[in-house]
């Protein structure tokens, strides 16, 4: 039963009389939210999950792994399947699409799989509609065997065309990826894995743009290494397909690349059509503008949350689209705390991510120089090469970390590592002293922990923040 | 030359007059310190650094490795040998010892290798005296083959008795270790790795104290499938010698363990006797007490740096020692820049440490249970089990992390983590959270890094902080 509320501060409901929340996608956000409010309210609020796909609660994170084979199946990329969420007590509705909503007679149209339509009144609303990868309008973009990687499903089509290829028995197989951000290297990584001679192209001179090039220049040399080729510098003209109508080339700058398969890599943007068609407003990166308890703004118990939203930069003081599944639960709990009755509010981001490509681990937060010059504001910059554990053990490995502090205050603005195993968590650390805006001469003096199993006595971290401090004074 | 100061405000010596700095201990701390300031002060100031073994700024933490055979010899271990700090201009005293300071006079009296002794004058002092190895006043404590490992001489006396037993192919051989905490954890798995039979034998009911016993006992079942005999509730009674003065066993709580080698892992002692004759103030921890410039309160230009001194425990905020090599580099470089002219301070420490044994990583920062009832902290717990990678990647790896937080406040106090590799340095995110007196709930919140390889989607210092952050609700 929906219970309408009067106009008017928001009456709780008593007794028999329970409230709806709808909740349009059933991916990491939107699912989080339910959960989350589904268990701070279980008598009082009837909860229901429309998701258009087959999988609900699954790491799109994974995805490479699984085309890699390191992941057997879909399955386990799943945290939590519809009747997991339905035991606990979530009205799921799996194949079903929203395709309206209503702000005013606070009403969601929902389309089942077999095209019937129904009307979900609403008191509360979830839009989690995630984010789509960008599809170039370029020549050829629709042939078939071209694939964003973004969703399971995406996910199915490519391993399905693998499989296809290798029933051939084609011996040369040839994957072109456009695009060198996370999903590009990851994918070009998993399709070498399987076997398969991969180039890379982008129109950046280096892989992993939200690097500074000098540390892209780190990571296309271990992709290299690891026998991909990256090509910098490309544009993109067109794709050609074969008779059969699949993509057989991709042809960028003028050189035609043989292509068996080609994957997109060029990024997500957030899915808000649905949002924007309701009249949600939309912020200036083009994800859903929300307050601090992921509430849309000016809209009455209207949530939003996950890759359809900007999220707050702490750093640059501006709002940003970061598409990533440890924002998107987190922005699921807090919305799903508000809905259940409690309060609770997303703090905002520093820009942390974290990769692993080819033995080579990658990790960033804060501003790249690219955004801090953007920003306005003026830095010194260093780099310093360490080891993953002190020199005189056996094997210590190389790290490179390079930092950025403000002029004048001293403030860490952002960190960049890249290295072997056991470097890249501690950009964790650049995280929290970003978040907390510390100065990089406070950072350097922190208790950091040491042992010869982990590092120099001076931490990597810490000695290129005593580097960066030297060159401010 | 040696410009003596007149009393009142410290004139900065002009032209060829140049100020002499006397350093007591060439380890890290003292190294550090006579570097930073000759550096600052090239022309200005005469740098003497006493020290009375055979190495200069060495890794004390690198013995275990050393005597398990990562390591070929001492001189691996030394960032920065005697040659070398002649170089940068100061002058090194190598097997010289000072014997007396006297504060009013101003002078360092310093015995060399010959027992000729010299009247040595300072403007600036720097003491930096280390520590001891606890010797438990015992029946026996002083037999040949029982060793602390403090120093390189230590670690190469223990090299000596271990070369001497295989030279004498003794079949089977017998270490035991009495205490079982970093060091004592460190050396059983080095003698171990050496190819003997080795017992632990600790007072507490589990090793590593730092630790709650709930965690200690991961690391001793870890040792214990190592091949380590890890033996707890054990009170040593006394060490009984063969007729040749050597060691050939230990008796602890009535029974009698045989032993060709016998480790003192009691934990250091701050080696202050030549401070405290010259009546220099000690604080309640027996280190010698400094001010944030690592001064000695109440002298004029006399510091005090490294395993010697007590350090703030910002957590607690109580003086405390912990004798580690990252805080002595960082003690020694305030100290040499505020005697080389400028400023600097030490703000203290959080109580951070870790360590790796028998391929388990251990880490802890903070406040353990015991010594957060001691400070009077009322406060929730809990403890999580999670992975060094995603659930459906292979070979995730266990991770238990452990969390103490203030009730009321939601204040993080302290964390203890214990796993496989990937897992310790995450507690450095939890030593940047205690030094910014976050609250749980905040650092659950925080933007750190997330990715396959690395966690599951929320990152187990994170997963913690939400459940203790639940629990206090």
């Amino acid at each position: 039963m929906v219970v309408r509320r009067p106009a008017g501060p928001r009456v709780v409901s008593l007794g028999a009389m329970t409230e709806r929340l709808v909740v349009v996608g059933g991916d990491a956000s939107g699912a989080s939210a339910a959960s989350q409010a589904k268990r701070a309210n279980p008598d009082g609020l009837d909860v229901v999950m429309l998701e258009r796909g087959e999988w609900t609660s699954y790491s799109a994170c994974g995805i490479p792994y699984w085309i890699a084979g390191d992941v057997t199946g879909p399955d386990e990329l799943v945290a939590r399947s519809p009747e997991e969420h339905r035991r606990a007590g979530i009205d799921v509705r799996m194949g079903t699409e929203a395709t309206e909503i209503d702000l005013d007679a606070r009403v969601v149209v929902a389309r089942d799989g077999d095209g019937r339509t129904e009307r979900l009144g609403f008191d509360h609303l979830v839009i989690g509609t995630g984010a789509t990868p960008v599809r170039p309008n370029l020549p050829g973009v629709d042939h078939a065997g071209i694939y964003g990687v973004q969703t399971i499903r995406d996910g199915a089509a490519v391993i399905a065309r693998l499989a296809a290829m290798d029933a051939d028995r084609r011996t040369l197989e040839q994957a072109v990826v456009v695009g060198a951000g996370y999903i590009g290297v990851e994918m070009a990584e998993a399709m070498k894995r399987r076997g398969m001679e991969v180039t890379m192209l982008d129109r950046a001179p280096e892989p992993m743009t939200t690097l500074d090039p000098d540390m892209g220049c780190l990571v296309r040399k271990a992709m290299e290494g690891f026998g991909v080729r990256v090509l910098g510098g490309q544009l993109v003209d067109g794709f050609e397909a074969d008779d059969g109508g699949w993509v057989r080339s991709v042809s960028a700058s003028g050189t035609s690349y043989d292509a068996d398969i080609v994957i997109l890599g060029l990024g997500a943007r957030p899915e808000t059509t649905l949002a924007a068609e309701a009249g949600v407003d939309l912020g200036s990166s083009g994800g859903i503008r929300t307050d601090l308890r992921m509430a849309v703004t000016g809209q009455d118990q209207v949530f939003a949350v996950g890759d359809c939203v900007e999220s707050y930069d702490r750093v640059s003081r501006s709002w940003v689209h970061v598409p990533l599944g440890t924002h998107a639960n987190k922005q699921g709990r807090v919305a799903g705390i508000n809905i259940g009755g409690g309060y609770a509010t997303f703090p905002g981001i520093v820009g942390t991510a974290v990769s692993k490509v080819c033995d080579l681990e990658i990790a960033r937060t804060g501003l790249a120089m690219a955004a801090a010059d953007r920003a306005g504001f003026r830095y010194e910059v260093v780099t310093v090469e360490s080891t993953t554990r002190a020199g005189y053990l056996p094997d210590p490995q190389p790290m490179t970390v390079k930092m950025l502090a403000e002029l004048g205050a001293g403030r860490l603005l952002g960190a960049q590592i890249v290295g072997r195993e056991g470097s890249a968590k501690r950009i964790d650390t650049c995280a929290l002293a970003l978040w907390n805006e510390m100065t990089v001469d406070e950072l350097m003096q922190t208790d950091l922990s040491y042992a010869p199993p982990f590092s120099p006595v001076w931490d990597p971290v810490q000695t290129a923040a005593r580097a960066v401090a030297a060159k401010l004074r």
